[in-house]
């Protein structure tokens, strides 16, 4: 036998039973939240038409589409491949079905989305993205920003993680408006790009960044001072109105960022946000909100949610004007970066609430009866069906379940079942009727 | 604008929310069904070495295979696809944890598979099966073929379907058995192969192909007789003990039968279950009992889960034994057949429990905070955020809640909040505490 590498191939995700226990929980809650929150789950196909994909992507995003080609068809013409994410399937979803959906629409997506991204520790090939949006027709009020923002919160407050999350929150017409005060509106892309990774370098280097773009000084000054300002709502909006600056958009940006802070603070979220002239993201998505989600207390994971609104989702296959806003956590990543952080609830068994055990194949009819009725009353419960020796099966039962239940000869005689917790080792009878079959399958043998 | 083909690909699932949410509420009963029997969800990644894919596969699965690519790499070398099944991918999964799992092993996976079938009606490229297996290690106890089909008939029951599921269930070593004992063993493949067609066509046609085989006109007789042999254990069991077969895997066959059915029996299944000698399954793969579940009112449909028992599911990647019992229900088909016709539960509407609509953009702030208090409840909530009038804004809550709160700023001032069951027309008030903001935010713009 020709010998096979059976590992899970690189970049992806491929747990043991307990730790797919609590994953599969944290995905719960985000369904759930996002439920409660009013978002209706939708699901696209895995597989697109590879023009669906590339009509808004290009660059990086391009070079790692995964296509796909049946075998015996022809590779170079494969018109299909992999959704690399949630929001240009369903931005082809909504032009699709317009006439069937009620808008404002609030949907969620969760699922896989797939990359051709260079194999390292914490990229993924494959991964699930849990998204939310709203999609307005022609024209989407600005509080739906704050509604978007709130579920995502409460969505990682479920979580009951050991470390509390911070939205960092801005609004892109702010900055943009500073740049056309400056009358630096013509490098704003490499100002933004430099904004961008201004995190992940000294503060020097930033500076250094602004110089070599032929900045002058009281410029940069303006600049470093701007994308250090964060902080509550009240402090931030006050010092963007020191700054009296006069241009329309600017104004528009510290009005729409006031407003959507204020009504997170109205559900009850002060805590949790914070207003942060340094949140950019990207380059051409967003048009105004847009916000990033971190760990104060573990900056190096970097975000682990994010989203904005963005004016037109699908300006690539239609005419009409659909604005949005979404945002999306990356549930994959984020459960490796809480793992790797001890960040997630111990969470050390993923018991079952019954095992019962037969001591022979004479009683496997008896702990079938029994186990039906078990969950009848919503009881998890296994049966231990090995025909191995009673020690052996109660250390199986053990490491499965929370209590086990013996059936043997007596108990079918008798028709008491008794229930031992295996944590406190105490037993109390159990309150369900047995059902003795008429008729002993096994007798013969006997 | 170019114009782009908007539908999803041809062969995928693609629901509006309202059926989304009927078959997430299939898929939720699945999960925690399989659960509540003591199978521990595990999940491999959808993307697989095609060498593991391949290992077991030939034929008609390899031309099905989807193979993936990256953008910029070489097509002809891909060496990577996506999964055709769950057997396949959990093989490997029990190889390479071996050493971390507690045996015997009860898993359940769901999730999407992809298939390069031709496109038609029914047939999906993209779909979600829903499988459970409990793997031994060198042996694995009979009574688990059982557990397995309990597992699945219990979730049909879930369900809660109009009309009736009945597993079917036979054992392979009966028909082997007697084909040895009339020495036809070296024409079993063909013989398999009419049985399992044999309901599609005509009884005439069964005959003739028996016949055309070389089979003389009593084993052609003997061989009809068998195949039609099906009902409730005592008969059928009855009946194959007086064909008075000597042969051994005949006798150890029967006796599977019978105990597999007996256990059942004691599950309280009695209803559901049927011996069915003219159940195969395919060829190569199963080696002792099999079964395939249908809707009798509907036997059109055909098959809506089957499964049976493997000797050894790992022989292509291990020297060990890991013999194993399975099933399966596919999801994506089976809803699809249920809705075509009209065999779930009519589920009209999916609604929230309360729509909150403020009047005008100065309540939204009120309506924030007993959205949050709502939630906190557990109650789905939405709030109503567009800037159009009142009768618009009512007209959306009736579409997507069963009760609307409206807040104007008569409940601001007196604090008071009607909730309106919009189906009854009913109001009463709503018991929350209304945490009046101490700021008025838009009062400057009043």
């Amino acid at each position: 036998m020709k010998k096979i590498n059976t590992s899970p191939i690189s970049g992806t995700q491929e747990l043991l039973p307990l730790a797919q226990s609590t994953f599969n929980n944290l995905k719960t809650k985000i369904f759930e939240t996002y439920r409660k929150h009013g978002y209706a789950n939708v699901e696209t196909p895995s597989i697109e038409r590879t023009e669906i994909l590339l009509a808004k992507a290009g660059g990086e995003t391009e070079k790692q589409i995964y296509n796909v080609f049946k075998t015996g068809g022809t590779a170079e013409k494969s018109t299909e491949a992999l959704r690399f994410d949630h929001t240009v399937p369903l931005a082809r979803y909504v032009v699709e079905h317009e006439n069937d959906l009620l808008f404002p629409l609030k949907v969620s997506q969760l699922g896989l989305n797939f990359r051709g991204e260079r194999a390292q520790k914490g990229r993924f090939r494959e991964f699930y993205q849990c998204d939310i949006d709203v999609i307005g027709r022609e024209r989407l009020n600005l509080a739906y920003d704050a509604d978007v923002i709130s579920t995502l919160l409460e969505t990682f407050n479920s979580f009951e993680l050991k470390t509390p999350v911070l939205a960092r929150i801005n609004n892109r017409k702010i900055l943009s408006g500073l740049l056309k005060s400056l009358e630096l509106n013509e490098k704003a892309k490499e100002i933004y790009n430099i904004i961008d990774h201004s995190e992940k370098v000294a503060p020097e280097k930033t500076k250094l960044d602004l110089e070599e773009l032929g900045l002058d000084e009281k410029n940069v000054k303006k600049i470093l001072a701007f994308i250090n300002l964060h902080g509550a709502r009240s402090f931030v909006i006050k010092e963007l109105n020191n700054l009296e600056i006069g241009n329309e958009t600017y104004q528009e940006g510290v009005k729409e960022l006031d407003e959507v802070l204020y009504l997170l603070e109205s559900a009850d979220l002060t805590e949790e946000i914070e207003a942060d002239m340094k949140i950019v993201r990207g380059l051409d998505y967003y048009t105004g909100t847009v916000f990033e989600f971190i760990l104060p207390e573990y900056k190096n994971l970097g975000s682990v949610a994010g989203g904005g609104r963005y004016e037109n989702l699908t300006s690539y296959f239609a005419e009409k004007s659909f604005p949005g806003v979404g945002g999306s956590i990356g549930l994959t990543r984020l459960f490796y970066c809480l793992n790797e952080n001890g960040l997630l609830e111990a969470n050390d068994e993923d018991l079952l609430d019954y095992a019962i055990i037969p001591v022979s194949e004479h009683e496997f009819d008896e702990a079938f009866s029994v186990a039906k009725k078990l969950r009848e009353k919503s009881y998890t419960t296994t049966i231990v069906l090995t025909n191995k020796k009673l020690d052996n099966k109660m250390t199986y039962a053990t490491k499965i379940a929370r209590n086990g239940i013996v059936i043997g000869e007596e108990e079918v005689n008798s028709k008491v079942l008794k229930s031992k917790n295996f944590q406190t080792g105490e037993t109390s009878e159990v309150n369900i009727e047995v059902i003795s079959n008429p008729e002993d399958f096994w007798a013969d043998e006997a």
